[in-house]
């Protein structure tokens, strides 16, 4: 019961940044990667506002956690994202052997898992926490920002 | 023969830049992304230095030639990179839906082809200009480098 409270009380923290990319114009997703119960990242998509395809949530993340650690592999390190990651990311995350990705909705068309990105043997993935609130704002997003109704 | 010339000559400005890797204690891979026979982008593997796994070559090229180009689509680009992308760089290459990618030598362990890395729709891929010389330049940064011979 505790580690469930812990890993919605963080995708909570990475649906914060979300919103924060939202509201920005940005396609919403938002990330945390925490160390022992501290979140020692936070990121949100910026692809637009950047004009750079590599700007998402988790490379964002992944780059600022390594530079709070000071090397960069992020052992022991869990990373909250409120969509499943894509293959950049995910092949991102390979190269920093992250302990534990959790996601939050499933991203059947460009996802890692339907693509069959290779996650480091270090890493575990679990998706599905607060999927439906992650899942409600990109529809929100898709409908309101895009007009794709 | 004239295209021949222009993938030669373009794959040795990015050995160049793999040169600049090496002599910094970085694994030798350098980049250069090339619009109408104008390099628009430089960059080599800067892992180590910026303790940023994601700070690959092509990442650093995607970022730049974006930057460069006001927009987030690599059109009409093509990039030219000693060694074959990994599952990262080619997913950002995805996203990118850069015309054309052409690498120098095969990475047959952690390739994008080898791990079945999907490219964009729009995008040619073309292995092996200059290939023995980017080969060499990695064989040796790990027996000079990291004793591994």
């Amino acid at each position: 019961m505790e580690n469930m409270f812990d890993d919605s009380y963080f995708m909570k923290k990475a649906l914060q940044e979300a919103e924060i990319a939202f509201d920005k114009g940005e396609i919403p997703v938002g990330a945390v990667i925490v160390v022992e119960n501290r979140i020692i990242a936070r990121a949100h998509n910026l692809t637009e506002l950047l004009t750079d395809v590599t700007a998402h949530a988790e490379m964002q993340a992944i780059t600022a956690a390594s530079n709070f650690l000071g090397g960069k592999y992020l052992k022991d390190c869990t990373l909250y994202v409120t969509l499943e990651p894509c293959q950049m990311c995910a092949g991102a995350l390979y190269w920093s052997q992250i302990s534990k990705i959790i996601y939050g909705a499933k991203d059947d068309e460009r996802g890692c898992t339907a693509l069959g990105t290779k996650l480091h043997p270090k890493t575990i993935m679990v998706g599905g926490v607060l999927a439906e609130e992650a899942s409600s704002l990109m529809k929100r997003f898709f409908i309101e920002r895009r007009n794709l109704n």
